[in-house]
């Protein structure tokens, strides 16, 4: 039988120059469970939230994964840790989407579930729905990649930075925010819950760029930089469109608890096709409509509708020199 | 006995349809000695910092593993990999507990050491302090249990988009902030260096939202959207304070070099109860008060006080359209 | 021989209180081979981006393992997940080195021959020149070393928050960013294609500041807060600049589909020695250029030269008081 020496795990051992007094990890873990206690506790108040629940959840690193997975199905080849090449690349696209389909089934039934009981919905066959959904997703592909495809293409054309389109791919935060938005837009509109909004937070913490999966975005559309954007839930834009960092497309000021009143009405604004918004633009409002072909420039704060064909600008501010 | 063929890690094979000469890996990797010695002639040179030493130093990996293990302690079984039902919760959480005294009280032993150490400071018994810091800490969990209840609370309450309280505790960048605040603030109070803000830059760069954990936050705290927030050290803010994306609550412009004379003094605004303030407003200086209830609209520019019950707004721009 | 009970997979089982039909995943799963053929025609699209391809690809997670692996030379025992002390220092970088030899030279290596092939280019002798730049690189460490040290001295004077270089090396997203950068510019000189600015936008990712590889910027630079800074492909920047968050160094509005026309024009400004840009002001164009020590105030829009030691401020805005 062999013998175990006790291993020491003290943080200082008596070679360390620091003289403490042996301090007794001992003395302060027997604290642990009085402090365990008052987090249940805390936990049993109605305040508190918990998901304890004899269900699992829905998990954002499995959606995270989910994501880049389907980024290997979208643009072959770029993103893939093993090589794709002519020979094998419909065993490899075939392997990811029947993985796709295990995990984001999972993650659909899920979250369908989790409406169901959490709420006391009546049920809804959570497990047949969440195939069913993520079958019509996985449908959907092929136009996600045609949509995707034109938004590079109107990349491309609109910066003297980029220098191809692979580059767009493999570096571009615009297009990576767009590419989650098109696959939680998608879900968004099979009525899967959490899920979209999920998928884009994610790409928001990743890009800084913030757009609500229930927004309505056309062709060619283009982010440029993009930290600090925001795109909210019932915007609507259409085609090649192109934006720059900062730009917000929001709600007008809410009166307080304003949340249940407005809540699914038209808040953000319209864009009609090929405008051009600078940076750090707001424009404001659900009755707000930017006409065809307008540029509205840097910095602009827009609470009402512009006919198309104009250019808005700022004023040119009065600086003071010193 | 098996033969093992040599395995072959060049880049390209003799099947590449690349031409390259033959390019001897061996005769790069040779000078690879003399840029070693470089670097270390350079790593002794003053200018350069290097943090080599005989003790082992805080991790900047290990305290975001101990972020995410407080989430799971402060919401549970919203996050948990594994399932939480009502008949684990307590061996769950007391788990999770008693990891969390292992890993956080080595890591503020270390924090402390460090400054121990590195500054000749008189030794401060930092295995002891270790222990105890993180005893404090961890029976505060509750206080920071029922103070995000209350934040979860009044984000549903003033966003349309929100759909439940588990959509934002899931989703929303401005919660995680929040509570990634309301812990490393918790360690700040405690006096342990380094790790709050090491906490709070974390979140930072998940949410583009930059909280000083020096700063002090009332209760019913709501971001919205978030990026581009700056809250600095010395901010005071009240309770139901609603702010958004792009808000600066900053210092006024500072002299080169006044980083030593200002330190510790309150640069920053103070915010009172129920106030509102839209996006990309920027409010400066350890003098300026803004009075309950009142509402600062997008873009505006304060560095004065302004009385309670009072909205300031941008006059309208004015702007130029062709 | 052991026997196996088959595994029950399924994501509702019969104690499942939700009752479903019982879906049968394989009806769903049959349609999986017609999906993976509507995605495979779609690829084979014009319009459809792939990298189908008989060579392998450079990986962005291995560069991001990059980037770490050089913080980990370039500031010795910071980050090193084992202790770096006296006796190790010279066989831990040597091996760290050894390491990002084999590693950057394999992933330059791929970045050459994928414009080489994709193009088609001349042959380059691609991995010639892969071990040739990574060597050039490597040499460059040292001088990157000196230049960071200037960087987080110049922020430790300017920052009255900032306690010990030691916090900055840690916590500061802003000395993170013009660390990528430095390793970024270094890798863009040695015409390394791709790389350098999937480096800068992963740093972007992390921080929100986007600084294009392409940019020249000198001595004791320092960038507080950060998120939302946008610095040009053909900005440059003198000694001992700082900026803060949400500023803007970019180019003028652009015609459509000026892309091809601007490429590889001077279309950033250029800022002098010691000047101060304070949080959301914007600069544009190629032909500004702001005079040495001058001081830009808060969320200034500026598209024309500033002389030396000029404060520009924003006239202060009529603010509405209801």
């Amino acid at each position: 039988m062999t013998h175990h020496e006790p291993s020491d795990n003290r943080l200082i051992t008596s070679k360390s120059t620091c003289k403490t007094e042996a301090a007794s990890q001992s003395s302060y873990r027997e604290k642990l469970p009085g402090i365990v206690d008052e987090i249940i506790h805390s936990c049993t108040n109605d305040a508190c939230h918990t998901h304890i629940d004899f269900h699992p959840i829905f998990s954002k690193e499995k959606l995270i994964q989910i994501i880049y997975k389907l980024r290997e199905v979208i643009f072959p080849g770029y993103f893939d840790s093993s090589k794709i090449d002519p020979v094998n690349l419909s065993y490899a696209l075939g392997q990811d989407v029947s993985v796709l389909f295990d995990q984001l089934s999972e993650q659909v039934t899920y979250s369908i579930r989790h409406d169901c009981f959490r709420y006391d919905m009546s049920c809804q066959d959570c497990e047949k729905l969440g195939y069913e959904k993520t079958l019509s997703f996985l449908s959907a592909i092929p136009e996600i990649q045609r949509l995707l495809a034109l938004d590079v293409q109107a990349c491309l054309e609109g910066d003297p930075a980029a220098k191809s389109p692979d580059e767009i791919i493999f570096c571009y935060p615009g297009i990576f925010a767009i590419m989650v938005y098109r696959m939680a837009h998608q879900l968004n509109d099979l009525g899967v819950p959490f899920i979209p909004r999920i998928m884009t937070e994610y790409a928001h913490g990743q890009t800084g760029i913030d757009i609500h999966p229930g927004a309505e975005i056309g062709e060619g559309f283009v982010i440029d930089h993009g930290t600090g954007v925001v795109i909210g839930e019932t915007t609507f834009i259409g085609n090649q469109v192109r934006i720059y960092q900062g730009v917000t497309l929001g709600a007008l000021s809410l009166p307080r608890n304003a949340g249940e009143e407005l809540r699914g009405k038209k808040r953000h604004p319209t864009i009609e096709d090929e405008v051009i918004i600078y940076s750090g633009a707001t424009i404001l409002g659900g009755h707000t409509r930017i006409g065809a072909r307008s540029v509205i420039g840097g910095n602009v704060w827009i609470t009402e509708s512009v006919p198309p064909d104009t250019t808005v600008l700022l004023a040119k501010p009065q600086l003071i020199y010193k």
